[in-house]
């Protein structure tokens, strides 16, 4: 393969998700040359993903091209591939069609994908949500399950096609739980003749005591009662034992201190179940692990040095939530970094930094994360903000934060385009409680 | 499966294309019972399906789901199937799924599939442009040949990832060729490091001795001297003879008069082939015409009665594409109608107002089409357009008819939302030169 800029410092960016961006913005103007690879063509804006399982936007709304976004970085090639392995003796990355990328600097951002906590057989009925193809197959199941509760004529059968059910009471699993209430009670009555979709039952599952754990707990609490207001079941402490074609196993173990074995297992009849309950580092972290001998955590990610480099390796850092990285605020406890993109940009831009440190033989300095809040959706006008201000924590919830969440994802969407198109596109769902990308081209079952 | 309105005439209707959409609108109001089916959830607006290929238009944009659109229309029950049978006599359409579907009145409105000419065996090199799941596969071609192209070091693999080749010279085939050269002089330029895309070269190989041969002569020229500026090879009177993973074959026939064999053939390196030249009639032509002992023309279309009955079964009807119709003016000989979507919808209202006057006893009449005109798009400010006006027909080409083409297809766009996003859509893209729908998520071939 071809490579720029020989007598410049080579720099390889792994992933284009917003730590690897990040990054690659960062070096903007640097005198090295960047070879930015994604096993994709888009830099996928994963916070509205949910959007595109829901029918509410197509995916060009929420995908743009890498080399679309980067054609007047001119320090900058981009380049489709699926990196496999990294060998850190030989200080290259290689391909799964054989491509060899050397580097002198290593940024690797490569993601997560879904964890079934050992279970890999549920993944076939119960799709996690962190790709587009994985956002078509749950579009795809969705709108199914109301076709064939359509045609279903057995009174049981059908409540099972009209029953979904989301895993995970995280910030992606309500945000799922909320719009298909809401497809089910705004969207979609009126247009079926043999079943009212508004009777569906949503439920979300959660095997903690809360929704939404990272915030504080008014604010799931508040969460809570938005959805149920929403029509959403809310079964906290309540944890899946089991997964198959036709239905969902959940056992709720026995209060604490209760006597005896108080704990109920029960089954709820569905087709339709939404993974959103485990994260597990990119399967590139272990390979890096066994390449440098780097230590991983037990969700498989890499346990970096305070600047995010790899103990004995500072030419290859970890960003995103492939890292298990800690933040340095001076005077303080390190803390761990959650996995939320604004981290994953800050590490991204940190790493960067680092390199040009490195470069100019400079010493480089511990990452510290800035935590501006956190703010999850639930549905139309609905849901939580905690964010930092000076005078300590703004918390708020329903409308004003349902507005402020559209408006902070929309700002951050990548490409003005996408940002118009969104807003056109949300301000007529509102408007008309319709979802327009409602599209199945292919009704076989994968 | 449940069946409304037990007592009212049965309509079925196959297939949710223009004539069958027509159909169902054309029965708002009447005293039956409609049961709408297609294998897809959408009504495809096929006109700018080469849009999604090209990466111009996300596919919500020109899909539409059916159910939405005859939500208010009470009669009608949209069903999600796929038809592989009509039981003539026990008067029954099957689905694959074992469903039954019973009618008094059946209008078949299946349209038509690819035909490669008995050359099955291309169509894994040159997919077709019918369905959204085509489309996906051509834009995924496109931009992965120039994603290939960018890591290839040999000249020769170079130069074959950067040709493409669109055979048949039809409207699509214009189109697709147009917009192709498009995407590589305007769109991509300036995004890749190793290439210049606008040195790709775009072929159009079409058989016959001129392009758009259903318009009048002058406007084919015109559309040649429109692509050639574009940058398009045009070949005319060239016919494809091969078609492989690497490459088309392509034999020129000698010149009729000539002496000996002066033939030419030869091969053209690609890895790029749109097949834009043979269309067919939907498979269920063959069953239909094996249930009722109806006739077939070569094409594979059912030979109708002029009301557009089936001889011998005038409870059913066919129209659009799988329809070899004739079009009946007072005081003319009968002439074909062509294979358009003007003539579709014309049909599938007949198909639909001659359905009522059988339930009134009131004699049917024959199909008359009304031929408004003809316009193709060649690309950006490019079009030939040749309507019919009160003062004879009325020919014009370039950015008016360019203007008149958007115009008109942004009018006929089903639904009030997606034409204001395609119009928005196509303004950046106009001014931006950018398509933005450049998204693949699944790079391995299929």
């Amino acid at each position: 393969m071809a490579t720029q800029n020989n007598n410049k410092p080579r720099v390889v960016i792994v992933g284009a998700g917003f730590g690897g961006l990040e990054a690659t913005r960062a070096l903007a103007g640097a005198d090295v040359g960047i070879t930015l690879v994604d096993k994709t063509n888009h830099h996928l804006f994963q916070p509205l993903l949910y959007q595109v399982a829901t029918a509410g936007l197509s995916a060009p709304a929420i995908a743009a091209p890498v080399r679309h976004l980067f054609r007047t970085q001119a320090n900058v090639t981009s380049l489709l591939g699926d990196v496999t392995a990294i060998d850190a003796r030989a200080r290259t990355v290689l391909l799964k069609d054989g491509g060899v990328l050397p580097y002198d600097h290593l940024i690797v951002a490569a993601g997560a994908t879904h964890s079934y906590f050992g279970h890999d057989e549920w993944a076939a009925h119960a799709p996690g949500l962190k790709t587009l193809e994985d956002a078509f197959e749950i579009r795809r199941r969705i709108l199914l399950a109301f076709e064939q509760a359509e045609r279903e004529t057995d009174a049981e059968r059908r409540a099972a096609w009209l029953t979904f059910v989301v895993i995970g009471g995280g910030p992606t699993g309500v945000e799922m739980a909320g719009t298909l209430a809401e497809i089910a009670r705004d969207t979609l009555p009126g247009e079926f003749r043999h079943i009212d979709p508004a009777k569906a039952r949503v439920l979300l599952v959660e095997g903690g005591p809360r929704v939404l754990a990272a915030m504080p707990e008014s604010l799931s609490e508040s969460a809570r009662r938005q959805l149920e207001k929403l029509g959403v079941e809310v079964r906290t402490g309540a944890r899946v034992t089991g997964i198959d074609g036709s239905g969902v196993e959940v056992s709720v173990p026995a209060p604490a201190g209760g006597s005896g074995d108080s704990s109920s297992n029960y089954r709820i009849g569905t087709h339709c179940v939404v993974w959103a309950a485990g994260v597990a580092a990119s399967p590139l972290g272990r390979h890096l692990a066994e390449a440098t001998a780097c230590p991983l955590d037990r969700a498989g990610r890499l346990l970096v040095e305070p600047d995010l480099g790899l103990p004995g390796h500072p030419e290859i850092s970890v960003v995103g939530d492939l890292a298990a990285a800690k933040s340095h605020a001076p005077g303080q406890e390190p803390k761990p970094v959650p996995g939320v993109s604004p981290a994953a940009k800050q590490m991204g831009r940190h790493a960067a930094t680092m390199v040009l440190c490195r470069i100019a033989g400079l010493p480089t300095e511990p990452f510290r994360y800035r935590d501006y809040g956190n703010l999850a959706t639930i549905g139309r006008n609905s849901a939580v903000v905690d964010i930092a201000s000076p005078l300590g924590p703004l918390r708020f919830t329903g409308f004003p934060a349902w507005l402020f969440w559209l408006f902070a994802h929309i700002y951050f969407l990548i490409g003005f385009r996408n940002r118009i198109v969104v807003l056109i596109d949300w301000a007529s769902a509102y408007w008309s409680k319709q979802r327009y990308a409602r599209v199945v081209s292919d009704i076989e079952p994968r």
